[in-house]
């Protein structure tokens, strides 16, 4: 599988970083990871990149507390369910523009609760090593 | 107000650690803080503590998978319903032992998605510190 995760805007936080990191390093054991990292939301950049990723079959997830709350399990179900070309989009602070959501294929929300986006970046990447735990059947997710 | 969260078993890693006691000590402008770690949630211990505090008016918090999922906005609103002596209690890797769940007066739940409990308690530190931060009307909750 195909992991690509888009952030706009760096993890100013280094604790965060770290344990995002970590999570990433853990994940791309069992996927093909790819992190960008870009510093404008704005920019027509984005708009472009997400377009050429949607022409070749990637399915683009954008997280948004508007979108979907899954519990893990069902969260798991639906990574492997959604081919094998998966693109995550993380925003920053002020979220991400309505046209990057309106032109993902799913809206996802990690809880119902606003989060400082760094912490939900974290909580992210948790949850997708979480993902490729439970779908082995792993010690991790109890 | 008075906020005693009480904590079954230590933070282990160091970064959310760190960032734990940050949205703390922020919480302590605001609040009477009080932080007990306990080691074992089985001993007879933290039952007693529950039993005393509860017998002192405190309103007793357990952090649950199947409590109840709140936005923040209502979260802060039910804090703030809740008297002016809240305890929190934050399980370990097992969550917390059903007499504890049981004997608290609700049951709150930070996701849907199962995390890691050092994750979920940094999670709820940044949700109180939030409570406030929405009930003052700061810039921090935008």
């Amino acid at each position: 599988m195909y992991i690509k995760i888009i952030c706009i805007g760096r993890m100013r936080e280094r604790a965060y970083d770290q344990k995002f990191r970590k999570y990433l390093e853990w994940i791309s054991r069992d996927a093909k990871l790819e992190i960008i990292t870009i510093k404008d939301s704005n920019s027509g950049r984005v708009i472009n990149h997400i377009n050429n990723l949607k022409k070749n079959n990637n399915f683009i997830i954008c997280l948004s507390e508007k979108g979907k709350n899954f519990d893990s399990i069902s969260f798991s179900k639906f990574v492997f369910a959604c081919g094998n070309k998966i693109v995550f989009i993380l925003g920053n602070a002020e979220g991400l523009p309505i046209e990057i959501i309106k032109m993902s294929d799913f809206n996802l929300s990690l809880s119902k609760m606003t989060m400082p986006h760094e912490l939900a970046n974290l909580v992210l990447a948790e949850q997708i090593y979480r993902a490729f735990s439970i779908k082995k059947g792993s010690h991790y997710h109890r």
